[in-house]
């Protein structure tokens, strides 16, 4: 049984009432790109069920095993080294880790369908 | 055998060649305060072994329980719910999560002893 809240958006984006650009999915956690990127590619990565705070989250080593897969297709995705991090939380009060390229590299932030399509590409290989 | 480089300054702090105010110690990991905390109990987490970035770490789950068991610890022992968290990694070149509380709490942030104490009372209950 999923544990949302109704008028949470990121429950919204979970049971896809709300459309984003989804790049990792499975039963416990989601990847979907930031609307306001700080650089191409810029990654949410949420529990699914509804956690105030990361730190809230009981399994967090699967959490961040996700948001280490996630860094890993970035490097591959946009030829970068650096992938950086943050969990602040005041925005939205669903758990979220963000996960993004260093701002040095080339590429449109805002270009959400390719640079969705980058990350989903190297997560396969 | 424990990877490190001399000319590491976080691998001389493992080494205890260099002294911090260490809050927690396992076989693998080491957490202790920043030295330019952006809040009072600012924590860097790291593994004792020497790796440029946090994603190049294997056991990513291990470390994260470790980060979030400090976390928890803040929020006991500066009575907060809000624990801010960043991964950068530019300035010193050994994987490093930063863990504080939110900036808007009470107390000195560079009072490193009291608030180190604070922290390592919090992970003893």
């Amino acid at each position: 049984m999923r544990m949302n809240k109704t008028d949470c958006i990121f429950c919204k984006i979970v049971a896809k009432e709300i459309p984003a650009n989804i790049v990792y999915e499975d039963e416990d956690f989601m990847a979907f790109l930031s609307i306001n990127p700080l650089s191409p590619g810029h990654v949410l990565v949420i529990p699914k069920n509804h956690h105030r705070w990361v730190w809230d989250v009981a399994d967090i080593g699967g959490y961040f095993e996700i948001v280490r897969k996630i860094a890993l297709a970035q490097r591959k995705a946009f030829d970068t080294e650096m992938i950086l991090s943050k969990v602040y939380g005041e925005e939205i009060q669903h758990a979220h880790v963000w996960i993004y390229p260093n701002e040095k590299i080339p590429g449109n932030r805002n270009d959400f369908a390719s640079n969705a399509n980058k990350i989903i590409a190297a997560l396969g290989k």
